[in-house]
């Protein structure tokens, strides 16, 4: 399925990204020709997805050395750039691996980066695509071909990635053959990017969406309103226990109480088999101003302490299977990764 | 335990009101001594919560008949004043069921009348100390005597009510006895109950407490961070089926899958023994610009659907026991109200 918008792209010698943070009042396409630039909307958030930031990366690295030879810039200082950009953003790692992935080929010349860019670009828009189809062969297999009610939480589209997405990337398959009656989008706190981003991606793929806060998904599936949930993942270890946004632990705990299938969709380069279970998994705890705050507006007392993590691990006990490009994981009948 | 804080006071001839609408940024009281003053402020939520409400409507029969006398009206215009006051929010039952209660003293006076709001009141407030004893008693005999860390929902204090609270008052209680670590309360989206009004109530009254988002309850909760949960409840059917704030389904599931105990604390009144299960409570869908909008910021796409329950109904299956000011009904052992 072809998306109505593209997260990032290389179009006439520059990047061209679509500006997260104006999202959802406004679609802005910025263009970028300067490596400084480029680094200042990477933090600034304008593009944000683990998969997404690496096909920025890489054509990053092009970027580079066009500005390079346009202003005649030392080898030295090229590589001075290409660093910066790799550091822009020290947690994301798919970024600091695709840039080092591309810069390899700095030697041989500017078409080389670009066919490797170009190359990786592709792998990940394949991958979406992959994911799509073994995901939605695994819900008409496991609840026959009819239009169902799908659940998914946060923001794994094509503002995440080059390609459909990973669990929005099923979603969006199954709508393609006719079978999404409607998608409840879990509007995600703190960051809202279910209602900011899924839910702006599901009109402009034109999708039947509702909003909801997180604290009504566990109504919604026990009602008897979903017949599944599809979530992405930061990490998964070898058992199938996996990392993924706050609140996707408890869509997990409802769809089992209901019996209905809860998937978790992600590339392979998320599977992490040097690990047995979730315990390894290191949580992020992030800063109380996104509780207290809102665009500024106090909303708790001055000094107010937060429970602020970015992800829960959901235990494989709760997780029906997980889908990568490559197979579906059977979790529930005790396959492992 | 004395609260730092009245929500709704009579004094000086004349009502006072905590207002709730401008909290947590400032703690403003605002004097009444007309009925069309205090209906204003019914409708704007300075005051909210059932039994705060009942007792508002209390004191608004007198404040009328004070009023009245002060600007000589008819015994007809007087009984439209107290008629407009019963109707100022049509869904608040508690309030309608005041007024009516307090009228019929009108014929005998000022002083009975009086009499009759201060009975109330001092009842109201009676029954939050009562549910807070054996709610206490229940959480000291079940985990022994010793601090826990505590998780609730939505306010259900003193802001809610004359005295400490029906789940908050258990939590002061304990607190009192000292036996409050920590107090995890969730924000409560979409209204943020738990953030603007349950935090500052916490603040208020020197209880540690932090503030997460509710999707983060279940990791809180899984991963031992909290000993038990208390939530309150606007109707409770026979065989324990207990109607809440939306998001406290999520958190009694997560506790079932933790063995944890969780409590709903709430008065005799709230109890409907006229309805065998929770099957028969209707749920109020709420409108979408609160899940849509912040503050009239637009989080959403224009257009957007949304899925807005005020409340959800947890099955008695994931409840450990119904406090009330009466005793303690232990659900999970199978008890009925």
């Amino acid at each position: 399925m072809s998306t109505p918008f593209m997260a990032i792209e290389w179009k006439e010698n520059k990047i061209i990204l679509l500006d997260q943070t104006a999202l959802p009042v406004a679609e802005n396409y910025i263009a970028y020709d300067s490596i400084a630039e480029l680094i200042v909307a990477i933090q600034r958030l304008v593009v944000r997805g683990a998969p997404a930031l690496g096909v920025t990366g890489a054509y990053g690295v092009v970027l580079a050395m066009d500005e390079a030879a346009r202003k005649s810039l030392s080898a030295d200082q090229l590589e001075k750039n290409i660093n910066a950009l790799r550091d822009a953003r020290p947690t994301a790692v798919n970024l600091a691996w695709a840039v080092e992935k591309i810069r390899k080929h700095v030697a041989s010349g500017r078409d080389a980066v670009m066919a490797a860019a170009q190359e990786l670009a592709s792998e990940d828009k394949q991958s979406s695509t992959d994911m799509g189809n073994i995901g939605a062969e695994w819900l008409i297999n496991k609840l026959g071909a009819k239009p169902l009610t799908l659940l998914t939480h946060c923001n794994t589209g094509s503002l995440a990635t080059t390609g459909t997405g990973t669990a929005l990337g099923v979603i969006k398959e199954m709508h393609k053959r006719g079978y999404v009656k409607e998608v409840f989008a879990d509007e995600t706190r703190p960051l809202l990017q279910g209602s900011r981003l899924t839910a702006w991606e599901l009109m402009k793929s034109e999708i039947p969406y509702r909003i909801e806060p997180d604290g009504a998904a566990a109504m919604a599936i026990l009602s008897g309103r979903i017949d599944a949930a599809l979530i992405g993942a930061d990490r998964i270890a070898k058992n199938g226990d996996s990392a993924n946004k706050i609140g996707s632990l408890s869509v997990a705990l409802a769809c089992h109480a209901a019996g209905i299938p809860f998937l978790v969709v992600a590339p392979e380069s998320t599977v992490d088999r040097s690990i047995a279970t979730g315990k390894e998994i290191h949580i992020e705890i992030r800063g109380d101003e996104e509780l207290t705050h809102f665009k500024g507006l106090q909303v708790a007392p001055i000094g107010a302490k937060t429970f602020n993590p970015a992800f829960d691990v959901t235990p494989a006990e709760y997780i029906s299977a997980v889908i990568t490009e490559k197979q579906s994981y059977e979790i529930a009948k005790g396959e492992t990764l």
